[in-house]
């Protein structure tokens, strides 16, 4: 049974259709990856399992020579004469699939670019089912496990060579240029993989800082500012490889030079909480488990001035998937399952605390998928 | 009067508030930019123009930071004990503004890495009003001009390089990574604007392939492969750059070698189309009439196996924006509108043949604003 027929024994039985429209699930049930515009796309997918990608006429030679959709049909243009949301419900009605509820991620396109809302409901009885399949897209196969370890190994590849190139005086785009360049190289003369983009998130084998250089580091989700490095910072790096569409996570703090007392104390903290969520986590507890068991661990040492986040998220062939490891999501975890495990703390004027793992969840416990050192004295970088 | 105050001279009197969750509103309004995860974000801006950002704790510090918002308030997480929309919903009611109508540009936020829809009108009264703001957006005032300007410059200079490096025997990526790093680094030595990501679509100047070299640069939205360049190549290029937020659109038809007859008659009908476009530009026609007019010319050529998409769209901060010059887009065109001007042929086997230009709405035209080479003799690699 491929993965489109699998995602209706999810869903209830007077559900006949699904239209998808975001471009992560369109990846999912047919391996097209694209550029998502103004232009709606979307995948329609029978209870037989076929799957039918409705793209715009640019995107049609493309659709077909890179996509494993059963078929592809194409509307001309947005907005064009007649709105592609309208051509699409004309085309259900050809199919005789008009009539009974819709099966919908969300309520017609997202807005992308530019393009106004126009939603499904007006037109037609559609049912929200992105949270039954968002399930089936968290357990990984053997196969996708596979991939992600790939993944895990050139994201490991790309942080070793982001550490011991980054020394005092140089600046982050110059050191991430270098480090990417020839982890992707490497990769690709390996795996072979560079002659296609297969994931819209990361292109390659990459370890990056994201801007996270000394109090910068602070901001969780900082952006690139091409900082100098300099002794005494403390760094989070990020790192992963898209390897045939999927994707992993490794992050680390690292130091250059000797810690201070105070860097040591906060790095300290957040490895135990990591070391909470991996005992936390195995198959039929409630993902909640694990951000509570860290959010007891905060309470105990008063941390909260520096907590910021959730301990983790799901991912795969998209670089956040739910479910996440947060306080308010009770899915109960199951073996096969892939997260990201990342307490952090944040430190206004030092820096930030994160080392981030891959984990996949097992019947009695989770195995740590990524193996890149994570003890203070490996993370230093000489002055 | 600041941008958030006038938008409300263009909407409903009946509006008393702005809820606007589309990170390209954000960035417009307030200044800051940040990647969209699983967490909602919006802007919230009252009748007197104050923009507050409601954003996760996690950009709490970033926001304050990096954007110019009159207030940052901040929630927990997502999903977290309470539902983000609620908490924002809970915010508007403490500032009396939950009564009337909210303006908004989407129902809630948007589905973004595995966040659920989740509608703000099941909880209050909002009407769609982005079409509005899209037209506020799309004219532009003198000072985004300048950044506009100043990205076709660097823009124009990394696809010089681009184009002197493009050799038979050398990859797509090594030659595109040489053009973007040096461009790159003279852009940030000039302008100082290395230290920041000011835009979420690109990051410093930059000059691409995406993939279309030879057969498939026929795919007008290909993804990078990695080909190697060989004699007889028709190449569709792409090129631009970020000055402190704006953008700007380049792109250039190009061929390995001389080009045989069959290239030079697709390339000059190309040239032909976009000429049609220039002259049919000027304040007061409808957006609608330029795809008009190039239609008619495809008509008379019998060029409709090589349509492949409308002729160009609004940008700015935004890669595309609203309006589309599309035969069912009818919006007014008003001068300081900024598009792309890009008719395209493609021919399957042979490959795509498209320019695009940036160009300024005018009361009488448009003036090109890019000013690469744009003829056929211009544009060959020698071999």
């Amino acid at each position: 049974m491929n993965r489109a027929a699998a995602a209706f024994t999810r869903l209830p039985a007077d559900i006949d259709v699904l239209v998808l429209f975001d471009d992560q699930y369109v990846h999912y049930y047919t391996g097209f990856v694209f550029t998502p515009t103004e232009r709606p796309m979307a995948v329609v997918i029978t209870r037989d399992g076929e799957r039918v990608l409705f793209v715009p006429r640019l995107e049609l030679e493309h659709a077909g020579q890179l996509s494993d959709a059963d078929r592809v049909v194409s509307y001309p243009e947005y907005p064009g004469e007649r709105h592609p949301i309208l051509l699409l419900l004309d085309f259900l009605e050809q199919q005789g699939l008009a009539g009974g509820v819709i099966g919908v991620d969300f309520d017609g396109y997202p807005p992308v670019m530019g393009y106004r809302p126009f939603p499904l409901s007006d037109h037609a009885r559609v049912r929200q089912v992105s949270a039954l399949l968002d399930l089936q897209m968290a357990v990984k196969s053997p196969a996708e496990l596979t991939l992600v370890r790939e993944s895990i190994r050139w994201g490991d590849h790309a942080h070793r060579l982001l550490q011991e190139y980054t020394r005092p005086g140089l600046r982050e785009n110059e050191v991430v240029a270098r480090a990417c360049r020839e982890a992707t190289e490497a990769m690709n003369a390996e795996l072979g993989t560079g002659d296609r983009n297969w994931n819209r998130w990361i292109h390659g084998a990459l370890a990056i800082y994201r801007g996270q250089i000394g109090p910068a580091s602070a901001l969780p989700h900082a952006l690139a500012n091409n900082a100098m490095f300099e002794a005494g910072q403390t760094l989070v790096t990020g790192a992963g490889a898209d390897v045939f569409g999927y994707l992993s996570e490794l992050e680390r703090t690292m130091f250059i030079g000797e810690p201070t007392a105070e860097q040591r104390h906060f790095f300290d903290h957040m490895m135990r909480m990591q070391d909470i969520s991996f005992a936390t986590i195995r198959a039929g507890v409630p993902a909640s488990a694990v951000d509570i068991a860290v959010r007891e661990y905060i309470d105990e040492h008063n941390l909260w001035p520096h907590w910021r986040h959730h301990v983790g998220h799901s991912l795969g062939q998209r670089i956040h998937e739910s479910p996440f490891l947060d306080l308010g999501d009770d899915t109960e975890l199951q073996a096969g399952m892939v997260f990201s495990i990342e307490p952090g703390l944040y430190v206004p004027g030092l820096g930030g605390f994160r080392h981030s793992d891959t984990i996949l969840v097992t019947e009695d416990g989770c195995e740590v998928m990524t193996f890149y050192p994570r003890e203070l004295e490996e993370l230093v970088i000489p002055v």
